[in-house]
């Protein structure tokens, strides 16, 4: 990875957060822990990524508490890559690029895969950013308030 | 830019959106668009990047339409960078990683800046996924139904 200033120390809460899953192999190696990928081989065929690079990335967001290793769920020899609360709580950032990517980045006869309510088996709804009285805001009706 | 595979063609839609801005930089300057700033040198001053890398990031960003030039607003000769509809759908991405910064990443006394309603001035609500009913869905609640 590229050697790069830190943002850990920034009062910019998305500053902080892409300082520590500002990757593009991160991101994609969460959404497959999404999707219920666990095993190592199985990131490795599903996103052909070299093996050092996918244990350098495994390694670095296991350190970040991002994942956390557990013993098989099938009882074999093998340890699972499972994310810790922190990761889990990374879903909206995946469902929000996965919304934007199916608004902007496909052709109208274009296929792509579908984020659906497992229950009833329907497209999930749009996300949508509300005020504490429950209205839509667009990014033009909010501001950052800046600390000190 | 470190060369890498294209996802453009996934038919995930998170690895699409990933392909176009998956880069630490480019969020980073999207999210400095949202905050209001358009100048070259007010880009570079907040971001403490180095002009070239600034310059590299912007022009891939106009290729691919997430900004576009216009004439500054002050009627100066100076070029001013806007993010184009498409920069402005990622508005809830910059607030998904917010708000997960926000929960995970600072300590229970350390300040951080906070997304507000303009008109109110008060923090806005938390982002939430809904079924079509309007029930609230967790991660574990929902499933990818792949293409093909």
């Amino acid at each position: 990875m590229v050697k790069r200033v830190s943002l850990a120390g920034a009062d910019c809460p998305v500053a902080r957060a892409l300082d520590v899953i500002g990757d593009w192999w991160s991101l994609l190696i969460i959404r497959d822990a999404f999707d219920g990928i666990c095993r190592f081989s199985a990131f490795q065929a599903n996103l052909g990524i070299a093996k050092g690079m996918l244990s350098a990335r495994l390694k670095d967001l296991i350190e970040k508490d991002i994942f956390e290793t557990v013993p098989a769920s099938d009882g074999s020899a093998y340890r699972e890559y499972v994310l810790t609360g922190k990761g889990r709580g990374l879903f909206l950032v995946i469902v929000a690029l996965r919304q934007w990517g199916e608004d902007c980045l496909y052709g109208p006869d274009e296929a792509h895969s579908v984020l659906v309510d497992r229950r009833m088996g329907r497209p999930v709804d749009r996300l949508a950013l509300r005020s504490e009285t429950g209205a839509v805001l667009g990014w033009e009706a909010t501001e950052v308030m800046k600390t000190g």
